[in-house]
């Protein structure tokens, strides 16, 4: 089934214990289309400056990610992130950001993609979700992602927009700042009582923690990887993976949401072993299904 | 097989935002009995003053535990602990401690119980456990515990510990500190370089991981519980399941180890869901089993 992704594209510089890398391709939905193209064709909404720097065409060719809807807007810059990560790399810090084009009007959702049947929303205001949403008729499966920012400012916003998706996917200070409770399992709880039928807490090397409204719960370790080179963009990536395979198997009953938590998780997993996109672009599908034999054997008892 | 203990029995007050528990019955030994009992019986070495409130032939009455190695030490007084857990409660911060009988000689271990075949050395000076331990005769398999103190403070006297044990069971801060590496996967194998042939790191709510020098790896959450009254005790009652599911079938290979972690984990979870010993004093076998299955069921996909 056909899945669209409205999200950032970014210029990054990002420092970690294993180095720096400047001015680099990132941005939520970057990360997302490159991370769901393993499973599903993806529609692509975005927008950058007249100084990005980047081809996309280029970045995802022998991809079929459809970037009819990257707006390319002139007296616009692209957006910036620059950040780093230190000791156990668990958390970014933000050093500086330029939201630039994105502090603009949303770019549109192209028509031919109107039917979309699956829809993530990265990370952005409520309200342009909200107006991003409006224009995708009667979705099959709609998840989003928010941030500390909009819970603590735009809070009313946010509970609008719980009320119209299918999952929140956030990270587990988010899941606690949103449900005002400490534990993980209760925050999780509360947050469904506020709309989704689904969340999806991540919780970085820590692993995930899947609810359902209908109260099956699902909990799933991260990959071990013995050597993290750059978190950046592994959420996406996670939800890239996770969404990709439910476009993939047009399903989104709890069985399948299981093994879209296990693609994630597999998919940010390769992220995180390079710099940029490099652990995600050097890969294909089958050393992704290994992958998920092996969190099978690390897991299953 | 036969399974001993040696470590602590406390005196505990501790502070949660559940509320207060004063001078209540805590110590290592003490919860690692507990949680052992259920699986095998338990030979228990430690030693009390004179001023110890609580008769332990009561608090174990009606299970296996042998108090033989149980000393009342006239003229010396009880080790007191005293504690809070803040906010997501993942850190215990200790506001007092007064090791009393504790900086005194260590208990001798009762000759019956020298041909014991599974061992735990709870936390204490590695020098102690080393001396614990030169009184058993060729056990099949010892576990020990430590703690940043003798990482930072005895590392000679713990390097020659972990060149005598088969398994050390420690949290993550610990292996970071004890590895010098930040990653977990990396810290688990630098420390089975240092001698154990099996490293089980814990990360309280978010589960753990077990490495093993012939390579295989094992990867849990924790139980996703709803409500956590009172971590204290969690880390000796994961070790009392997992040693005494080991105790109970007699061996020790990674199939065994792994089934030991996910009992470990569940009756950790029982510990934790109130103040003291009340949580792992009210429940069965039975109950214990019906978590191990919604476990499984949890964590399968």
């Amino acid at each position: 089934m056909s899945l669209l992704v409205t999200g950032s594209i970014g210029i990054d510089t990002v420092t970690t214990p294993y180095g720096v890398s400047e001015n680099c391709l990132g941005g939520s939905a970057v990360y997302f289309s490159m991370a769901a193209s393993f499973f599903s064709p993806v529609r692509f909404v975005g927008v950058i400056g007249v100084d990005c720097p980047f081809n996309l065409a280029e970045v995802f060719a022998g991809r079929s990610v459809d970037l009819t809807g990257l707006e390319r807007r002139a007296n616009s810059k692209t957006f910036r992130w620059k950040g780093s990560y230190h000791d156990t790399m668990n958390q970014a810090i933000t050093d500086n950001v330029e939201l630039n084009v994105l502090a603009e009007e949303p770019p549109a959702v192209p028509g031919a993609y109107k039917d979309s049947g699956f829809v993530f929303l990265a990370n952005t205001s409520p309200q342009l979700q909200g107006r991003l949403l409006d224009q995708v008729e009667d979705p099959a499966f709609v998840a989003a992602d928010t941030m500390n920012f909009y819970i603590h400012g735009h809070l009313g916003e946010l509970k609008a927009l719980l009320r119209r998706i299918d999952c929140l996917i956030i990270n587990e200070d988010e899941a606690r700042d949103l449900a005002c409770d400490q534990n993980l399992i209760s925050a999780g709880e509360k947050i469904l009582e506020m709309g989704p039928r689904v969340v999806v807490i991540k919780k970085g090397e820590s692993g995930s923690v899947m609810c359902s409204a209908t109260g099956e719960r699902f909990v799933l370790p991260a990959y071990p990887a013995g050597e993290v080179k750059d978190p950046t963009g592994a959420g996406d990536s996670f939800a890239g993976g996770f969404m990709g395979y439910l476009a993939e198997c047009g399903q989104s009953g709890f069985a399948s949401l299981k093994t879209a938590v296990v693609y994630g998780t597999v998919v940010a997993s390769f992220t995180i072993s390079e710099f940029s996109l490099k652990g995600l672009s050097s890969i294909d599908r089958a050393a992704i299904d290994e992958r998920f034999e092996t969190m099978r054997k690390l897991t299953q008892f």
